[in-house]
C-alpha cells in the first residue's frame, strides 16, 4: 500500500489571479518548491511526461501546478484558436490519475480588465496610487519580444506567436511565482525563447526542458493530432521518419546538409505532407548551420533536427 | 533622544544579483514588505521624497531598497549616457543620513553574462537543464514594449528609451523582487509605461507614483541639472513659469488648448529655451485633448502638462 505510486490526488482547482499566487506563496511558506507546467489543455502523454519532468527536477518537497489556458495572444487570426480542442474534465482526471498535481490553474481571461482588476481613481487627489485607470479601462499593450530567436523557423510563417507566448509565460510566472518551470523541446523554439527571456529578465525560476513524447509509431504527441483524419494521422508519420532518417545519415558521417534537407522535403512531400521549413541549426541561438558554432560533421549529436509540416 | 528622526543608518551595499534577491527573500520571511526605489544615482531632494513616499505606502513593517543603476539600455547613442553625473560616495551620505533606507542595490552591470550566469552545458545529455547556453554567451535580446504608452511625447525624439526603462524595470523587479516601488511624476510619461507594464504583466507590486519636488524658484529637479550653466539654469525657469500660466489660463476656464500650448511654447523660447513638444494630454492613456477622456474644459484640474525643453 505504501508504494501505490498510481494514487489519484485530486487537484484544487484555481480560477483567480489572486488565489493562484496566495496559493503558491502558502506552499512555500511552507518548505516547498513550487513547480509549474503550463499548457493549452486536452492533455496527453507528452504532458505528462512535463509533470513528471517536474517532479524529478527538484530535490525537496515541491507543489505541482498545471495550468491550462488557451492564450489568445498567440494565435494570429487565421490560426486555429476557434478550433483548439479542449476536455477539461477529462484532463482534471488525468491530473488526478498522476497524484503528484496539488493544483489546476484555469484562469477565465488573462487579458480581458475586470472591475476587480481596475484599482480606484485616487491618483487625482495625489496620494500613493497603485496603477491610475481611465474609467473603462484599456485592453492589453505590453509585449515581450525575444528579438533574435523569435525569427526565423516557426517564426516566419506565425508572425504573432512567439511574442504571444513570452508575453502569456511572463503572466504566468508573475502570477504563480514558480520556482521550476517546464517545458517540452517538441515547440523546440519556443523552449529556447523562454529560457532567454528568463535570463535576459533575470527571472528567478529554473526552467527545464522536457524530451518530445512520441506514438509508438513515432508520431510526435500533440493536442492537434485529433484533428487529423486516418489519412493525414498516416502521412504525418513521414515527418518522424524522415527526421530518423536524417540522423541516421549524420551520424553516419555526412555532412552535406542541404542535401539533407532536401531527402526530408522529399520524403514528406511523397507522403502527401506540405513542408512549412526544413532547417538545420545549432541548439542554442537557433543559427543555421556554420553560423552557430561548429559545421554540422562536429555537431552532429548536438543537432536539433527541425521538420515541421504544419 | 526617542523621537530623533534623522538617525543615520548605514544602508547594506549590494552588488550580486543573487545576493539582492535572497536579501529580499529575508526581509519577507521576517515579515516586512520590500519597497524598491529605482534611481540613477547623483540624488537629490526628489530621490528622497521617493524614499519617503515607500515607507508612507506601507502600513505595516518595511524595507527599503534603493537601486542606485545608469541603465545603458535606455540612452541611444546620441544621448548622454557617458556624461551622466555620479557621486556614489554622496549618495551614500544622503541615503544613510534618511536613516530608512535599508539596502542599496548597485550591480556592475545587469546586461552582460558572466562566466558565474552561464550554466553548464547539461543539456547535451538529455537532463534537466536551466537555459542552456552556448559556450561565449549572447548580448541581451529580450525587450518589452508597452506599445501605445511608449509612443508620442518623449518616445518621439528617444526611440529606445521606453524599452530600456521597462526593461530594465522587469529585471530589476524580477531581482529585488519588492511588493512595493515607487516612481517620481517628473517623468510621467516613464510612470504611466511602468504602470500599465505592471497591470499588463501581472507583477504582483503596487505602483506609487510621488509628486514632483521642485528648487525654491521653481525647476523640477533632476540630476542633470548638474550640468546647466548658470545662465541656462535661468532659461529653465521657463518651464516651470510657462506651466504655471498655463494651468492658471486653464482653471480660470480657458478651453482653447492650441493657444494655451502656444503661449507655453512663447514663453520658452523668449527665454531663450528650445522646445522638445508642448502636449496636453489626459493622464491616462496620454492621449491628445479630447482623445482621451472628457474635453479639456472639464478636465482641467486632471490634466498633465508637459512641456520638457530637453
Amino acid at each position: 500500500m505504501a508504494a501505490a505510486a498510481a494514487a489519484v490526488h485530486e487537484p484544487e482547482v484555481i480560477r483567480d489571479k489572486a488565489a493562484m499566487r496566495a496559493w503558491s506563496r502558502r506552499r512555500r511558506a511552507e518548505g516547498k518548491a513550487v513547480a509549474l507546467v503550463p499548457t493549452m489543455g486536452f492533455l496527453h502523454e507528452g504532458h505528462l511526461s512535463l509533470i513528471s519532468a517536474a517532479v524529478a527536477a527538484s530535490a525537496g518537497p515541491i507543489a505541482v501546478v498545471v495550468s491550462i489556458y488557451v492564450n489568445p495572444s498567440q494565435f494570429a487570426p487565421t490560426e486555429d484558436l476557434a478550433t483548439y480542442p479542449s476536455d477539461f474534465a477529462g484532463d482534471l482526471r488525468k491530473l488526478a490519475a498522476t497524484g503528484v498535481v496539488a493544483a489546476v490553474f484555469c484562469p477565465p481571461d488573462l487579458y480581458v480588465r475586470g472591475s476587480a482588476d481596475r484599482p480606484s481613481a485616487a491618483g487625482a487627489s495625489g496620494g500613493a496610487v497603485s496603477c491610475l485607470e481611465d474609467a473603462g479601462g484599456h485592453a492589453h499593450e505590453t509585449w515581450i519580444r525575444v528579438e533574435r530567436l523569435e525569427k526565423g523557423l516557426c517564426g516566419s510563417s506565425r508572425p504573432v506567436f512567439f511574442r504571444g507566448v513570452a508575453t502569456v509565460v511572463a503572466k504566468l510566472f508573475n502570477i504563480v511565482e514558480p520556482d521550476v518551470a517546464v517545458f517540452g523541446k517538441k515547440d523546440y523554439q519556443q523552449w529556447r525563447v523562454i529560457c532567454r527571456m528568463v535570463r535576459d529578465l533575470d527571472f528567478a525560476i529554473q526552467i527545464v526542458g522536457s524530451e518530445v513524447v512520441r506514438e509508438a509509431d513515432g508520431l510526435a504527441m500533440s493536442s492537434r493530432n485529433v484533428n487529423l483524419s486516418e489519412e493525414d494521422r498516416k502521412k504525418a508519420l513521414s515527418i518522424s521518419r524522415s527526421l530518423v532518417d536524417a540522423r541516421t545519415a549524420a551520424l553516419s558521417g555526412s555532412n552535406r546538409s542541404q542535401e539533407i534537407k532536401d531527402q526530408i522535403v522529399r520524403t514528406i512531400t511523397e507522403a502527401g505532407g506540405q513542408v512549412d521549413y526544413v532547417e538545420i541549426v545549432g541548439q542554442g541561438k537557433l543559427g543555421a548551420c556554420g553560423e552557430d558554432g561548429p559545421p554540422l560533421c562536429n555537431l552532429c549529436r548536438g543537432l536539433v533536427w527541425k521538420g515541421q509540416a504544419n
